[in-house]
């Protein structure tokens, strides 16, 4: 087994990005966040930043971003499902995940996570968007961005975590991906120096992928039809992650801590059963889109 | 194996029973409902009856009353759980969702069903009452209904279906149930005649079981407080069908008919991490009930 990363190293780069990303999206708006210091019961804790004011703020409907390092023992169900031997684990991570108040800006979530497992460890994660309407070149600059940190570390990772990415949010009932993809990884394991620079990268690309795509559809005027397929887009972003998303499951399975897990989820969803927009709608390309990834860089 | 009830038989009592709700509830409202006939690609069919306004009406948010009889093949792995021999099976059944307007009037969801397998049938379903406000008047007044048309068929029945309702409809991670319970069967077997004499009362008591309560609330005044507690409610609503509800997964993942499937969601749904309401108000009394299940009758 391949010598695995520093844990104290892994620790303070995800602290840094936490804090930097923080920062990042605390300057797009005057919404200040909260810091809350939580512990977990059977081992470790974390630290999370959430948008502050309840119902969303002007910017923001729901932002958060939080950091954990847990440890502990894995149920026999969860251990059989992972590399390494026994179930003692360990794990930290960083998560982000953005729902804006202007339905012309997309959702936003990045996920990046260190395991480690008997003698087995791996980092694990991505980011990824979802607009509820299509701007073909905000999808391009999202994709480009992450691909020029991956390539960095080689060119096979961005072909392979792109796909990952439209794979793993897929809301397989409705034949819809969740959003347009980024990357998404798992597993990732070898050389502990490269990959640990590579993640690193990744983390720190997340900035300049998302907070040029806020600045350039923050201010573009909508009414009632924008808002409405926004909640409904919203639904379906609900529908995933209660469904589909294993961290969700595992977290809600393994008695985790639900306002964490949950945080994921927008603040307002709307079920309703209504006809496919139009193909030529704004609607409607989106939706396109969404059924049959396309390449964007 | 005792006989199987007459499928014809069942099915006329189900259609009757969506005729009969239906009617009870458009009585309540001036809301119009709209009836789909839709097929199922692998074998059968339903009709659904469906509160016709976008966004909902004065009365419901949403209502709907479904009718399915489909047939077909099972997947391996679905017919592995199940009792019958072989794969080949044969469903129907009635379902009913209710979400009103007033924050008042509780939700109500029920649900009979007829299942083949093989050589194996039996009768499941029940019916649940999730209220964001406590009265428990309410409460017991649909819990007695519900006892006294299964008193009449034995008075084990009462007893054991409430317990399967408060255990079935458990939102574990949040260790609460979704609502104040009320009945719930399943692999109900045995002699077909009385089995069938017993749904069909179960059955026809949904209305005598609901109506006076919404009739009692509906013109309860409320306002921002209490519509904010509706849909926060609501979310949970969809935490447990989405994450908990076996027919709803089932549904999703056997590629079954979406709209039908999820016609049991609200149709706005919030989700805020906020502390819990005191003890002695309106909402921590309802709370209170959701975590520690009451003997109602």
């Amino acid at each position: 087994m391949a010598t695995a990363p520093d844990r104290a190293r892994v620790v303070q780069l995800f602290r840094e990005l936490q804090d930097g990303i923080t920062s990042g999206l605390a300057e797009l708006g005057r919404d200040p966040f909260e810091e809350e210091e939580w512990e977990r019961p059977g081992g470790g804790g974390g630290r999370s930043r959430l948008l502050a004011e309840a119902g969303g703020g002007a910017t923001f409907e729901r932002a958060g971003v939080n950091f954990a390092e847990v440890h502990g023992e894995l149920s026999e169900a969860a251990a059989q499902g992972m590399p390494g031997s026994g179930r003692a684990f360990y794990a930290t991570g960083v998560s982000v995940v953005v729902h804006p108040r202007n339905p012309y800006v997309p959702t936003v979530h990045a996920n990046f996570r260190f395991f480690e497992k008997g003698d087995a460890w791996w980092f694990g994660g991505g980011s990824d968007l979802t607009p509820s309407y299509l701007f073909e070149e905000d999808v391009r600059h999202f994709h480009g961005t992450f691909k020029a940190a991956c390539d960095r570390h080689g060119l096979e990772h961005y072909p392979a975590f792109k796909a990952g990415c439209d794979e793993y949010f897929s809301i397989a009932h409705r034949k819809e991906r969740r959003g347009v993809g980024g990357i998404f990884f798992d597993y990732l394991r070898g050389d502990a120096e490269a990959r640990f620079g590579m993640v690193q990268d990744l983390g720190r690309a997340f900035l300049p992928a998302y907070l040029p795509i806020f600045e350039r559809r923050r201010n573009t005027p909508y009414g009632e039809r924008e808002r409405s397929w926004q909640l409904l887009r919203r639904g379906r972003y609900v529908e995933f992650n209660l469904v589909y998303d294993r961290g969700t499951l595992f977290g809600l399975r393994t008695d985790g801590r639900v306002e964490s897990i949950l945080m994921s989820l927008p603040p307002l969803a709307r079920w309703e059963t209504v006809p496919d927009p139009e193909p030529a709608s704004d609607e409607g390309k989106l939706l396109e889109v969404l059924r049959v990834p396309r390449e964007w860089v």
